[in-house]
């Protein structure tokens, strides 16, 4: 039975998160959907991360299994035909050992935050960035954000509603740069507590626009305390960008 | 009277084209809406470029007179209050000289063609990005594109309703550019004729295909005549970056 592994793209506002939820449009049912449709088998995928509602990927990673072996480019070109109706693109389909999990296998993940930050709302880029009209201190921001690379209690940054057994987790890359009229907030891992991407970007917002300085982040930080962390970044700029597989 | 100035950035699949029409969505029917419901007045305002259907901006740029003096950034961002529902956003705005118009004051206009250059749709820049499957040779589009740049009679590249007095127009820069996964072609004239631009990116990209050589663009060129042009490139890869005033 072979197991094959996509990388795949979507808008996020165009669904109610990835994992399937019965009368819900999710991008994990739109992709299911599509696999119906192109041969007939009802699967279930396995996905490297569960974006919530309105979080885009560029890099996302599922995995499932198939009874009849098809040409990897098949089920890709077959897939992205079936989806052309959903803003979900399938960028890549290879068929890998059936020892991989798209989620299991994972040993990195890659987030990236976009924030406009221009007086002007966004007219292209709305739903695809969060907008902030005060100009951010990109500079003080990736200085402040070192702090939260490592092995940390990252209580302060998660939601009140995250299952991970445990606050405890290494941030690799946390990496603030300006692109012209937006700043990038890239941060890596192996992985990530829920809403904690979003709520480390809304705390650097604070300290981008000088309501915090860079020990106020630190300390939010060592409090481990969810009532420390700052107003927590909309999911609109929010993007899976890659996960990695050694 | 004062006159102000502004630069405008808008999504142009949302409307019918820049110009005002009756009973249709356009970007110019948009923007005089917005000055009505902020001060009360009706406006006709001018524009460097009316862009076609589906054509985008990010440096269109318009003129308009009101009766009352207002500070430009009150204008500026009353106007984004009231387009809070339509893609369209005023970046910035001045007052101006009452002699600057913002169609025949330009000296210049700049273009932008997006071309998403992979096997896969676009999920997030779908309907801002021409989709060409196949891989394109950047270099080979920008060597056959320097054939255009100069004084030339254009009437290969300019649709049959244009309705310009003459086909000749002085092309200033033509380049071609790969930007990871897109081709960017950049075009900046004076000038252009009606659908200049989308028709000599179809060509070019017929070039970037193989299909054509580059002495095959310059004998299209040569050939001053409208069924040497290959085919038509979509509006929905077009962006009006910016105009020059002197």
């Amino acid at each position: 039975m072979p197991r094959y592994r996509c990388v795949v793209e979507y808008d996020g506002s165009a669904f109610n998160g990835f994992q399937v939820q019965a009368g819900q449009p999710t991008v994990q049912g739109a992709v299911e959907a599509a696999i119906t449709a192109f041969c007939g088998e009802a699967v279930r995928l396995a996905a490297a991360g569960r974006t919530d509602t309105g979080v885009h990927a560029t890099g996302q990673v599922i995995s499932f299994d198939l009874a009849k072996a098809w040409p990897a480019r098949t089920v890709m070109n077959a897939l992205n035909a079936h989806l052309v109706e959903d803003p979900v693109s399938i960028l890549s389909c290879e068929e890998v050992d059936p020892e991989f999990h798209a989620r299991f296998s994972a040993t990195g993940r890659a987030y990236l935050f976009r924030i406009l930050n221009r007086p002007a709302p966004p007219a292209l880029e709305a739903g695809r960035v969060w907008h902030v009209k005060k100009p951010l201190d990109a500079g003080a921001m990736h200085a402040a954000a070192q702090a939260l690379v490592g092995l940390q209690d990252f209580t302060t940054f998660r939601d009140v509603n995250c299952q991970s057994a445990s606050p405890v987790k290494t941030l690799d890359v946390a990496r603030v740069t300006r692109a012209g009229e937006e700043v990038h907030l890239a941060f890596e891992a192996r992985s990530f507590l829920h809403r904690q991407v979003r709520s480390m970007t809304g705390s650097l917002v604070e300290v981008g626009l000088g309501r915090w300085s860079a020990d106020d982040l630190k300390s939010a930080l060592d409090a481990k305390d969810r009532s420390a962390c700052g107003p927590v970044a909309p999911s609109e700029g929010l993007y899976l960008t890659g996960v990695r597989y050694d």
